[in-house]
């Protein structure tokens, strides 16, 4: 392995024969002693910093100047050098395919712009985490390399058909490597898309790229892996950070995960239930008992079929009922609206409503609170949009409530089974209404 | 006043010269005692109980068998009699006008139909909070009675120049009564459209009618009448219950606040930063100490004028450009998008929103995780909807970058003066980029 480094860096790390990913030791001068592994630099980065990776996790930058003492202490197993093991895992571990799409975790900051750009060697992910070739016997499927938000249904289907594949023939469970932005929309889609589920399928993504002293990608992912490994779950799910610190995951049930901030590591909160566990680098503690349990044996069956033509619109005070004649217009098919509070929408938008429906377009009433159940019976809007036929479904998320729309018009095009169908609880996205009530967020987490 | 009961109840009270609005104590056979205030009774509700509003504003109701004494305390006073104190208060209290635009506040439920109405006497609210004639010379101001979902700017602006009005003539303070499904939209545009407000605008609702035993009216009615006669904060805010308990309320920046819960008292949260203040019913203790400080004189200023052709649209994964289109061919001027992550939408979509721009339609782009700021230099998406031309807005709330591009665009049509007025912090809708995160919303609120 070559050394990345250049400059003072470069000079004393030389010195002592060490290159990128050895096991090293630095004592500091104020006496502060830091052992890890060496992360390697890139070319634009300073040259007055080491950064390593503590056996915690966590990644820190060490000052070349404040470094009194620095020694190798393990050179880095060159698995490429040792093809056999490769093909003959000494110990039989469950094998786990790691399917790559794209998004932060398989990406590197470009230190020229300060951007993100994709790894180009993405097996790089994990030579930075050596306790994961001793949990599962993992396998990098590089299915595509795409910006999540560039994600389509098509790209849905494309990775549960992967996912089919892999846990049909034997795998202890998937990972799945996503951009954040849409992965709650992904988990969804694999949620419905996968039916008969016996393993956990598990989204994993990063908020900040692996070569940053604060990623979460090195505890995101070696959570994904125990979780596949060890988890007793077998759902789609999203495992992200569960706090601010390097300490623990959360394990989110796909049809309850919404990324619920731009930048910080614990974005992803689960909506209107506690997460289903909190994983730390020791355990895995279930939280919602309430899951669909693995299985040895099974067969999983993965839809090829979802309807594109789809819309999702947020009301607001003001919006024009033009806004559904152009569903109709372009050739849309169903329409999934986040109303205001219980699931409301201006009043002057229900005769459109009532023709969209006549015409044997589904319109789907979600909340855009996010967070509680949508109810119709309360409030004369509620009542008259129910008279025009609107289709309630509790407590379902909107951006879930589109993907299960897109699933289920792919099945079927009459409406009275897409109205039963979309008021039906399929995955856990409809909770019965004496359920807890999880709010704010924080309020369940600590249970 | 008469007694609105009926059967076993209502002769048990009639036996003691009890009327509605009576303080009275109740002595139950467990021996606990409840002293409060006799609420009326609708014509459908049973018989077997008796509700009362207790001293700290929760209202109970006590079975008919549970009863083992009932004593009357004090007849109600019966303030329609004494024409002399309306019109002469004997103390110089402070005037605060409540102006009234409809809601659950001023609503009461339908027993026969389960569902919420407004009231016919909308005094009734105040003659179940006694102390609020102590603290302000309360004017009601029925102003309109509409459902807040139906509010469009036009009503915003007229709710602006009432405010105008009350403020430059005297008003210590003004509360506005709205139902809580767009309360955080109207704040946004009170925010925006009153320049130079130099008095508190309070904005308050009720989750549950005031006739109900977990009514939210009487404590969100006390608190907003307290911050507009005591309160230092000269902005337009949120006054609506803190905690799930009946104990307390935060004041929230009417552009930093949106309702994120259906159902819960607590529904609103502060996004983005701390509440202005908690408010109990003794004191009123500053958490941001960031605002604008209430003046003795002063002239506020009601805007007139709005942009009404603004879209604001929540991107998905397969959402398609034809969105876009639609945005011209309707005859919309502006567009307000709420991208996925740091501010993404699908790259397909760029082309159309270069066109918009080149066209003199400015786009803004906000994030739909709600928390967080957007950047659009981090990724390659990013980088080139800032080619495009969109416009960053930093931590502005997708609704609140809706009504204020509708603020912004009554103003002016120059394009380079709408990207510097938006992307200008005017009301403290935009936060520097140094300022601490709050997130998950429990955070901070225990501060």
């Amino acid at each position: 392995m070559p050394l990345s480094y250049r400059g003072c860096a470069k000079e004393i790390l030389q010195a002592k024969g060490i290159e990128d990913y050895d096991l090293i030791r630095i004592v500091r001068k104020d006496g502060v002693e830091l052992k890890g592994i060496l992360i390697p630099r890139a070319e634009l980065e300073d040259d007055k910093h080491i950064v390593m990776k503590l056996e915690n996790g966590y990644n820190v930058g060490v000052s070349v100047e404040s470094i009194s003492r620095i020694e190798l202490l393990r050179k880095r197993k060159e698995t490429k050098e040792e093809p056999v093991v490769q093909e003959l895992p000494v110990k039989q571990l469950p094998r786990v395919p790691l399917i790559v799409t794209g998004g932060t975790i398989t990406s590197k900051v470009d230190y020229a712009t300060g951007a993100v750009k994709p790894y180009e060697r993405p097996e790089e992910l994990l030579d930075l985490i050596p306790e994961i070739s001793e949990m599962a016997n993992l396998s990098y499927v590089p299915l595509m390399s795409i910006f999540s938000e560039n994600m389509t249904c098509r790209e849905w289907i494309r990775i549960a058909k992967e996912v089919e594949k892999e846990i049909n023939s034997g795998s202890e469970g998937v990972i799945i490597a996503h951009g954040t932005d849409t992965m709650h929309f992904t988990a969804a889609a694999l949620s419905f898309l996968l039916e008969g589920l016996f393993k956990p399928v598990i989204l994993v993504g990063a908020q900040r790229s692996i070569d940053r002293p604060s990623t979460d990608a090195v505890l995101n992912l070696f959570s994904a892996v125990k979780m596949a490994v060890e988890g007793p779950i077998a759902e789609s799910m999203i495992v992200m950070h569960g706090s601010p610190s390097d300490d623990y995951t959360y394990a989110i049930r796909g049809v309850r995960a919404r990324k619920m901030h731009t930048s910080r590591r614990d974005a992803f909160l689960s909506i209107n239930e506690p997460p289903l566990a909190k994983i730390t680098r020791k355990s895995i503690e279930i939280i919602n008992k309430n899951f669909n349990k693995r299985r040895e044996r099974g067969e999983v069956r993965a839809t090829d079929k979802m309807q594109e033509k789809i819309v999702l619109i947020y009301s607001w005070p003001g919006i024009s009922p033009d806004f559904l004649e152009f569903v109709v217009e372009k050739g849309y098919v169903g329409l999934v609206l986040a109303g205001t509070g219980l699931g409301h929408v201006p009043t002057r938008l229900i005769p459109k409503i009532r023709e969209l429906t006549r015409d044997g377009i589904p319109v789907v009433m979600t909340s855009q609170c996010l967070f509680g159940r949508t109810n119709l019976n309360v409030y004369e809007t509620g009542r008259l949009l129910l008279d025009a036929g609107v289709i309630t479904v509790g407590d379902m998320l909107p951006e879930v409530a589109l993907v299960k729309l897109m699933y289920v018009m792919g099945k079927t095009t009459d409406m009275e089974e897409i109205r039963k169908l979309m008021g039906k609880n399929l995955r856990g996205e409809i909770s019965k209404s004496l359920s807890i009530t999880v709010f704010p967020p924080g309020d369940v987490y600590n249970v």
